[in-house]
């Protein structure tokens, strides 16, 4: 089964990064608006059990709740088309990815870390030009507190369900 | 904000509900495959931080896993054109329902509980007829086991995202 770790931020967050998902985000109905911290690997659900979710736990009890800015929209391009609100880089949350691709975790970053939430992808050339000439033009101002995250499961369709949360912090 | 509580099924009956739902359910994208345990209500942050999750912890700590099966479709036909796959009633999914609505838990429900999955709604009446009429034909074998519940809220948009995941029998 293909699993994953993503953050959703809170509801203002979620609501304002839909208003450009609906319209430039395929993905808009796969799942909601989300910092993956993890990208997508495979494991069967008793190594989930016995191995990943004690990590997981001992991961969020050992990290502190922190907070992140969205101040502007950026770009993958020219590697891909997509569009993000860009999450202020902050050493909490790339300590937090660094602790989830060490130790007992699976896999290895196939890149960078940039810490973002999709709000455009799979543009055309044309599109891309388009959307982000004028998504680029705005100022955001928001401001938010990460306090968990969430392990996920992908299914057949492609949507992505969540299998449990870990609360930072505590247990 | 809105609020609910669901139970989200194995990936295997999310996929075999998304099979139907994809078609006939125009929910489809809001969320995946789920038996709703407690109906949407209104509630502040500070209020679920401080009174509904300590509360859904004790629950969920006072609740055994448990299984149920599914044989069939049904439908809430005449009063609504939804049809759904028919959660097995069992003494626990009862009684986990009721605790729900009991206590420090807010709300009262509005009719009887009906364990179910949806997998089409808002249908014609002509659609209703030939969609249930094919539908109630299937034969299903499908058997589960519960042993976590969500607390979900609700995006501007209408899709429900997951704000805590409550294990049955430990935390």
């Amino acid at each position: 089964m293909k699993y994953g770790i993503a953050i959703f931020p809170s509801k203002k967050v979620q609501d304002e990064a839909n208003s450009y998902r609906k319209r430039y985000d395929p993905h808009y109905a796969l799942i909601p608006p989300h910092i993956t911290m993890k990208e997508a690997f495979d494991a069967d659900e008793s190594e989930i059990e016995s191995k990943i979710i004690p990590e997981l736990k001992k991961i969020a009890r050992n990290t502190d709740p922190f907070s992140f800015g969205v101040f502007k929209v950026s770009s993958f391009s020219p590697v891909t088309n997509t569009i993000y609100l860009k999450v202020e880089p902050s050493d909490e949350i790339f300590a937090l990815n660094e602790k989830l691709h060490s130790g007992e975790m699976p896999g290895e970053k196939d890149f960078a870390f940039v810490p973002h939430i999709t709000i455009a992808q799979k543009l055309s050339d044309e599109e891309f030009s388009d959307v982000f000439g004028s998504l680029t033009m705005l100022k955001f101002d928001l401001h938010d507190q990460v306090d968990r995250f969430q392990l996920l499961y992908q299914l057949e369709n492609g949507a992505w369900s969540v299998y449990e949360t870990f609360r930072l912090g505590k247990e």
